[in-house]
């Protein structure tokens, strides 16, 4: 794999590479790590890449990787940038038949991911969202249990994804994460929408298999000099006539990485918390309330399939991350292979435009007043 | 005491006379229990009340009580009815000269709730209604360490009061507790919202020490051939300018009786669950999340004079259940021995008339299609 | 009721008290409550006790009540002065034909505990010793389930008694609670096992039906100027060739009162914590882990009996201890109502020797460097 | 690096290679991993190593890849085979130059291990034994608050090592993993001892500062046809006077890896859970309770410095397993570039030793009744 962006420093081009190598499927070949030549090998020397490997923007790595001997040169790109600088190089590289793991949200409006759809299809390549924490075994569990009808029919969802880590306006003080999310023109319409709250619809479509179909939104910017919403209160009904809540927030003082979410049906129930990530709770109607490990008794195969080690080994955020490569990885050495795929188990670009359109029928509710608006 | 309503098999009533009892203070002398004169007597007889002090209904215990010397009449009357039978005895008792302590919510309607408060006012008597969650040890730290500006502006709620015992239509089996809570002759124009949902707003706004300024409610009916909500999200704003998500339900299966309240500041936040009462999670911005329990270390006096035992000897619903009474107790001791009294802390029918209002504008919303209504 | 010790500031006696007054069978008519009729009379008023049954001491008041009518006259008595005070007063009540509740451990030696023995068998009384602790609902789920067969044989014991309120000798600065637990003439020969330890021996035998065998007992003396134990590492051993470790301190800092109990069979396992009563994990060979709550999903009758209020409305240690109250209470009325009780459930002076026996071996087995001790 | 053992389907091997590749210090470069050539080079295929480099047997290993350029040749070996297996690939790794990173316990026997100290202090070159648990940041938290003398004195320590996949003599049945684990001619005199306690009393080592002085252990043997321990239920006497438990049990079913401790000093105690390893909590003698989490507030530079990610993305086994990795990697790299270290933060054979003499030690006091050895 190449990667672009992830320079020294980055949290998340350091996260994409731990996930990517837990594995032992995946090798970080080259990449376009920072913005000028220098940096990129600096970056690239601390990593143990080539010099010669380290470009000096993804367009020159792009076009050079091409080049090499296809058994040499890179299989697919990584891209870790800012929200903004997603697209460009995912467009460039699917263009030149490289397959593209991208960092979420896919692209700084819908437009630019409606487009970048007909690019993926066009080109036949893969494309694989980061929507890291659909990959913790217990999320699977969890799919598994309302796919298989044990919560009977879904009536109620309680997400919420709160941070705290901008509860002050840090942004001001030089802090670069901070810096680019609280900036529209780096991350989009949505800040707190984007960074995290794509993460809690994805979670909740994910686990549910049902649709978001309209949201009431009221968005919150408290920190001091800011214009992006830093926390958020919604409403949601979903296709099948579900109803809930859906809360998120950067400025929930003390929270570290609390995204949580519970589904009620009228057979059972399920709750699950990603700092906690290695239990999964039920509820039933009749029996006490069980909970579920990874490699535990009572797992569905899709749970057990992506534990990589025994019950009470507890597996974390890098793990789920690395699950998501992995399950990339499997599919694109079956095509290298000529064999199809039955099962892809990885967030596409379609999960990036539900991603966009969620964010934007969220910032239009919130302009409305919190009025109802369609996904 | 005298109690109307609460015969065997009640579940409210006997958990009144509990934590009437637990401190010592307040002594059941008489009662009419249920709605018939033998009913009434069977069930006093459980209670160990005497035959005579039995009455066959509210009107007659009411009228001869008066009747009996000073010192041996009953002082004050707990009103342990469905919320239809709430204001004719309590206006009656008032009128004659009794305090009365009242179960929530206060009334069936709004108009009913205003006119008490001026039937108390002119009495010159004392009102409690039982919002019996306030009474917690952990929830008065909690409110102190709001009022002291530990935590800052408050910026975010998150309020849930979720059960699931009405996940299946159990009133049609004839469960006498289900019947009259989804009969609305008996609870009013809200169903959980009444039942529950006033409990969850009262804590926020008692701990918050803030207003719910409006709501904006999403109903739902989930149970077959049921006219009340039997569940609820809601986004509130407070009068400050903090936002929140509100969510209750009957049927959150599996569920038991889980109140749960986070409040976010901007200098630190907070957390409580009903079902593990004895602890108080605290986050700060520069500081490790702290705990508090009951006793236990870095208290504030609020909190330190309600703990009956050590820490570490958990308190539950019934003695949070006894602070109300205990507080109404020494008011009233403190009047009939002359003094005043400073700081009364128990729920009165201002607290009763905000929870008529907060049902009503819920369920104004909700027919407006969760639009913003003001409480 | 008529209580002997307790007066105004006790801890255990306002325990006792409102323990006694939750289910309303029970009715405190007079006491003993200091060491001189004055306070007697003081603490007697607070307590609404008429004067004239505030007696000077327990061998007035077993003699001024006896001469009461018996519908008058208090129907047992309830001891709860520090550990060498039981049995004088014990003795004497069961000899004029008073019942007794009595505070544990039963006394200060083992002989003493055996002469008791046979003044109750002599006397035809009931004798109640209050380990209150396997008053709960979820303590009686655990008895259920290995009585039942649940987890097969027993095979594993993990026990634990830690309090950390004695890490400093606050018994120098007039701690009254501290200054006669840490008196060997008012404690006996065990410190905290005698306060501590045995109600964990009780728990673990009253649990797992087995009794202890044998025991090697390491105690630490660490509070400057003490002379009993407040802190002790048991190995154990039960009648079934089950083995186990239990723990016990009053120097553990900080933690409040961790009593705690985990039980292994080769079936299955629980896992109990009095600081979170409401919850009984369970662990199972092939099925995911269980956790029962009181009067929730799934429970013995024997769990569901002793609830009081619906599941998920917690209660706490004082609802525990009014369970032996109560069944005691229950047994007393059968009595004179000329019934027989089928099952008594409530400790008895056989739990009382049982501890001592446990006092005697723990303190043997230390002298001797933490040599194996029948019990 | 070189692994020695770890073919397809070993758990300890996979877990070895996933740990290594974390952090992209270190590369397979070569293996001997399996008893015939056949399966090696199968092993090695799906691990992405070209067959040259596949090897037979590590005799075979070491010497042809001493025979590579240096730039070419593997650095060091780690041995991840059963616990006979240990020792002679390490000293012939030693003796022809190569470090060796060695899963625990070190050897069969304690001669074994302190002659192999002697070919390592020979060698000059680097020893790395996988006590992994004390990689997690909050057990480097924990030894910091401890060594910073936050707790003051230690007293108490309560350390827990317990799973129950051993319930049941899965041995017969073809389970490999219990097969050779419960074989004494490949685990040693030690069972759960040799696989699990050397675990927790390192632990207890690692944070305490402190060194196990004498113990008294109660060992069983449960699972039918086993001969070796399954289960220990023991006393420990610490070199500073400290006491305390530890219990270990592979038949305590239901657990899944649960190790614990507890630390009591009379300033401030701790508890720590592997199965929740981002939580470290803390109790003080006047302050609330203290919950440290990863990349949390109030953190010493010992836990900052190996949390990889932000606060409230949990890393579990596999992270902690790597900063073991990736402090030997630092370790040797500094060596390679002629640098010093001032600080070694990985287990060394000294720990080895430390496990052997406490595997020897508790046999011996477990023949004997459980009488006091001295380790």
């Amino acid at each position: 794999m190449g990667m672009i962006g992830g320079g020294t420093g980055s949290f998340i081009g350091d996260v994409h590479r731990k996930a990517a190598s837990i594995d032992g499927m995946i090798q970080l070949v080259c990449g376009a790590f920072s913005s000028t030549p220098e940096k990129s090998i600096a970056s690239g020397r601390d990593l143990g890449i080539s010099e010669s490997r380290c470009y000096a923007n993804y367009q020159e790595m792009i076009v050079k990787e091409k080049k090499l001997p296809e058994e040499e040169r890179m299989d697919f790109v990584a891209i870790v940038t800012p929200n903004h600088m997603h697209i460009p190089p995912a467009k460039l590289a699917l263009e030149n038949g490289f397959h593209v793991v991208c960092d979420k949200p896919v692209s700084l409006t819908l437009d630019e991911a409606l487009e970048l759809e007909k690019v993926i299809d066009k080109s036949g390549k893969l494309f694989a969202l980061t929507h890291n924490y659909t990959g913790h075994p217990m999320v699977k569990q969890a799919k598994a249990l309302v796919a298989n009808g044990d919560l009977g029919n879904i009536r109620k969802i309680q997400a919420q994804y709160l941070q705290g880590w901008l509860s002050t306006s840090i942004e001001k003080e030089g802090q670069k994460q901070a810096a680019w999310r609280t900036d529209p023109t780096k991350s989009g319409i949505g800040g707190a929408l984007g960074d995290i709250g794509t993460h809690a619809e994805n979670l909740i479509e994910y686990i549910t298999g049902l649709k978001i179909e309209e949201i009431a939104a009221d968005l919150g910017v408290f920190g001091e000099g800011r214009t992006l919403d830093d926390d958020g209160n919604m409403l949601i009904r979903m296709n099948n006539g579900a109803k809930g809540t859906l809360s998120i927030s950067q400025i929930a003082l003390g929270e570290e990485n609390n995204l949580a979410i519970k589904v009620y049906g009228d057979k059972g129930s399920l709750e699950w918390h990603q700092e906690n990530p290695n239990e999964l709770l039920t509820r039933w109607l009749k029996e006490p309330q069980k909970t579920y490990t990874p490699n535990g008794n009572g797992l569905y195969p899709e749970a057990l399939e992506v534990s990589r080690i025994p019950a009470g080994h507890p597996e974390g955020y890098l793990e789920a991350f690395a699950t998501i490569y992995k399950n990339f990885a499997t599919h694109l050495n079956a095509i290298k292979n000529g064999n199809t795929v039955e099962k892809i188990d990885y967030p596409t670009v379609k999960d990036g435009i539900r991603g966009m359109k969620f964010i934007y029928a969220a910032v239009e509710s919130d302009k409305n007043n919190a009025s109802w608006v369609k996904i």
